[in-house]
């Protein structure tokens, strides 16, 4: 006996997601089917394809958007300050700090030769036409602090250096919580060189 | 800022399932708008509503079927025994090894009085009408090693006691490739209370 066709195909959908090996896959096709409510499931399915549908990258910045420019982008109470980020997951997480006050350019990617992704290959072209172009006194680079992101904020250092705004990348150092004991060289290191007076 | 509102719907159902948590519903919400094929989106939100309206239990045995009595059940060629298991995974679980060729009964859960399931809450009524209507040589009780499991094999000896088929219960013991250094004391205790002289 195999699962019905149905049930079988289902579970080939689920499995084409990150994460989600055969069992993980079966696991949830037998939830839709035994636990989910049938509207909870029209409902899933009616979003799925709403969601895909309507949601593109923002003209402006290339943060995930249901418009052509996102809320921020079309915000002119934002500071014109641009802070660099590799994807829009990144944009929600520094949203949730309430600290920062600027606009945002996501690169849905990082410069990584390994990979075969380079400088044109992720949305550079527009942060620097954004830098030539608006008025902006400061870029953050928040890109993660991995080679790739050290690499591609180097990249966007070197290629803006004509340009008037100010280039900076957020500090490094021990996290919030964090134990020295436990703290890589590397973390150790830059946080010695960022350290600052108390005051 | 929040996602668009599609995309924080579309999470919000990822996340009904069981263990997916909010980061990882993001992440697969993500991977439907930024990697999946249109293609695949419409065809994986049909095959929800597909498998959703057309799998329902056998009315037979109580295995996800497609039809209103399952393939195994119509199959007249299988033999005169029951093999009763928790739910329709295990049946394909057995269907694998090729080894066993009658026909099933899945109970759709074990009795378990600390979770509020007793006995008429599963498949275990419908098990004693076909022991008593059709000619079964043999019911397996192949529910798991757990003491929910244990508890279900008990119940369903005891209830059969007057009936004519012979009950009986998987085997315990070590695991293929197990090590008795790591095995547990209850494994070892079964396993030697399940020796067969070596042939």
């Amino acid at each position: 006996m195999r699962y019905p066709q149905s049930l079988q195909e289902l579970i080939d959908s689920f499995q084409k997601f990150p994460g989600v090996g055969p069992k993980t896959a079966e696991r949830m096709a037998l939830f839709t089917i035994l636990h989910l409510k049938k509207e909870e499931v029209v409902s899933f399915s009616n979003r799925l394809v709403r969601a895909k549908e309507s949601i593109g990258l923002c003209k402006e910045c290339g943060a995930l958007s249901d418009g052509d420019v996102c809320n921020i982008c079309t915000d002119d109470s934002r500071e014109p300050t641009l802070l660099v980020v590799e994807d829009t997951k990144d944009v929600i997480s520094i949203e949730r700090t309430n600290q920062y006050h600027g606009k945002y350019h996501v690169l849905n990617g990082v410069i990584s030769p390994l990979n075969g992704v380079g400088p044109d290959d992720i949305n550079l072209g527009k942060l620097f036409l954004r830098m030539k172009n608006e008025e902006i006194s400061e870029v953050i680079v928040a890109t993660n602090a991995t080679i790739e992101g050290e690499t591609t904020a180097l990249y966007i250092k070197k290629m803006a250096a004509n340009l008037p705004a100010k280039i900076t990348r957020i500090g490094y150092g021990l996290p919030a919580g964090g134990d020295i004991e436990y703290a890589d060289e590397i973390t150790l290191t830059k946080s010695l060189e960022g350290r600052k007076e108390i005051t």
